[in-house]
């Protein structure tokens, strides 16, 4: 908690209004009379006239759109503005000093470390050399394996299988950019969400979102290396094999199947029952129930029939 | 070892001869009369005719060709009823309660956990935060960088260098699906074997076999966050680039070379000396002695020539 | 430091003139009468010419332009010889036997290892299960995450921050070949350099260099699972985005973008301010200031073009 002139002062930002506590960060749909928001996509001009934000940070052209009850702090570059405010909500990580409540029934291995607040509930099995950060809550037969870390705040389901070295919650790659050149840190306030039966490969990562969760629903198997940008959310039963990457806040529905290093670009979607071959690159929305390959992405069937035109070309030429 | 009643109840199976002691499963080829088996893929009938099994799970269309000394269990997707029954045969992973037994000559880091009967020969040096699983042999002067895990039952040959995150055993990804579309986990009791003279890069992951052993063979080296599927089997001197990824069951000869990036979709063989360059993609089996590139994989002088003519035609159209 | 006649012997190699104590190897353009070292890229002759080494491995098909102030070592492969030697000259890694010097104002959580002769300066915050080498320098205000590994010798600038998993300092892939096709490391004697304000994403590796640096310049943020190459050099306020790969010795300009799955070739520059789209693959170098896209590489406007040229081909035969 932090009042609004410190933040309007360490963002080198004015206002006219009174003074107030500011409790974090919040988009404009989700803030309250106690968060500062920000206005940066026109896409979001509706939330933005909508909002319930106690502050708002917004360029002078947009002003007029903030709502009365909301205090205006103008910048030319409200998404900047916010990147050096988000480190100043950001906690300590990793905090160890408060006790975590442990299950009787859970198999602790040497060398486990368990942060501060965090719940680890019966019949999981954590193995040697695991960290796992502050209020963080592990459901019932998670088995966790060596060296696995899983960041604060995350929320494991029951029955979740996390293999060696796999990375939960990691910070979002996200930077907003001075005129300079210079890239300044988008501090991730957000979680990671593993419901149920979900399993994640050896040496996957997993970044956790901005605000609000990444999430992976239920049943869905994840291999190894495989990487998970920010705000992502995976269907239930889905499928992603080795070295697929998803880009920041992929949506794929139900019953997904990513091939090997397959990848997509973010901000998109997938639906359910659709499958990416190999290799395949998704670079906007699809819809489900088909299977696509090939980058440009194309229904896998015409990619097949694409080479085999490509390879009499390339004989008769 | 459980009754095979015990095991049948809990894949919903039934049968009609006696009960016996089961040690575990096994493939139809290496299944002894203490061994339940299953058969699910047409191309092994042959070893289903000839299995000494105890006992074989097997749909009702191929139960005629159950060998008779062999308990029948009928199941409409012997997969699945495998997939459930595996978990049962499943063991604690990284069980430390036992001792490891470590020549005198060992420089063991501080934080580093080996597992229970584990071996650690002489000469070799273990960094912090390593975790070594029960049932492991490590052999003579082998180096184990910081951060490495290495799951039960591994074999590590002399001279091998493990650098630091990589991840040596962990479960392959391999799942049976259900009508619902729910992935069932195939518990893998396999291992893996590294050869002498065997170098693994850092993060990279390679995954223990189902049943049998995934193994790299004598001084063959690989780069960093390289993915190798279960069941794999590579050659001796072999090269594999960073981010190079093997599907389940690829089987590479002597000398080959996988650059980086390249990748294998898995159950195919790659003949002695062969070279894919960067980036190639192998969907099929080849033979040794070329260089290969592209993806669909065809000889690397072919994809440059082809690249030439794909030029031309984009200048003139 | 070793006896010249020692190094010869264990290379099998002879000399003639006298014995002197070698401090080390280095490059023909760094070495002084204290260092040996070797020639065997026939592009360096004039650095041949001109080296203060105190001893040259050379064929004898050059020997006729060492100075006369270095010894000479004959060998037919002299690359393969160093080889051998790098061997020699290898410290133990992470030791611990001598303490480090921390900081009082800083965090260390459970399970920190530090290695001997390391410095971690006032404000670092460093979390449970990193292992740090020996001889690290870790600056001010630096954020290190769980399960971090950092090799001997690393120097971490002010106001870093290291994902969890990451390996800074890794060996480098490279290795001599024998007739016989065996493959003999080479023993990196360099480190890897994070200048100020760097990020390094999860699980990622960056690889030190064989002699001299691997050095990732100011403001640069490393995306997660990426793998960076032995004496790679990357400009200031450069953006590495998830799964791409630097081959050894790349050289990106400042404010260089390298998208998801990208990739270079090695030994080549990239300029100041390109992009290279995801999957972009970058096999020669490049000047700055453009989008580029495609493998083969090409702009990324005419990529799209292209790929607009081959959906007409495709739909009309």
């Amino acid at each position: 908690m932090m009042k609004l002139s410190f933040l309007a002062h360490a963002m080198h930002l004015s206002f006219e209004g009174d003074d107030f506590d500011v409790i974090s960060f919040a988009p404009l749909k989700e803030a309250t009379p106690s968060h500062i928001s920000f206005f940066s996509d026109k896409k979001l001009l509706e939330d933005l006239k909508t909002s319930k934000a106690g502050a708002i940070i917004v360029t002078p052209e947009f002003q007029s759109f903030v709502p009365s009850h909301s205090q205006i702090l103008l910048s030319e570059n409200p998404y900047l503005s916010m990147a050096y405010a988000s480190k100043l909500f950001a906690h300590k990580p990793f905090e160890t000093s408060m006790p975590a409540t442990i299950s009787q029934e859970v198999h602790l291995a040497p060398n486990v470390v368990i942060g501060s607040g965090s719940i680890v509930e019966e019949g999981s099995y954590i193995m040697p050399n695991v960290t796992i950060g502050a209020n963080v809550r592990i459901g019932k037969n998670v088995t966790i394996y060596p060296n696995v870390v899983i960041y604060d705040n995350a929320i494991i389901g029951d029955d979740c299988i996390i293999q060696a070295g796999a990375i939960i919650g990691s910070d979002g790659f996200g930077y907003a950019h001075t005129k300079m050149g210079e890239h300044i840190k988008i501090y991730h306030h957000g979680n990671v969400i593993l419901e149920e039966e979900v399993e994640i490969g050896a040496n996957s990562t997993i970044d956790r979102a901005v605000f609000g969760s990444t999430i992976i629903k239920k049943g869905t198997k994840i291999d190894n290396l495989v990487q998970i940008g920010h705000n992502c959310e995976i269907g239930a039963y889905s499928i992603i094999v080795a070295q697929a990457g998803l880009a920041g806040s992929s949506k794929l529905g139900r019953n997904v199947v990513m091939g090997g290093q397959s990848a997509t670009a973010g901000h998109l979607e997938i639906g359910d029952f659709a499958t990416i071959a190999a290799r395949g690159g998704v670079s906007k929305s699809i819809e489900g129930g088909k299977v696509y390959g090939g980058f440009p992405l194309t229904l896998q069937s015409e990619w097949l029939k694409n080479n085999a035109k490509l390879a009499r070309f390339f004989k008769k030429n």
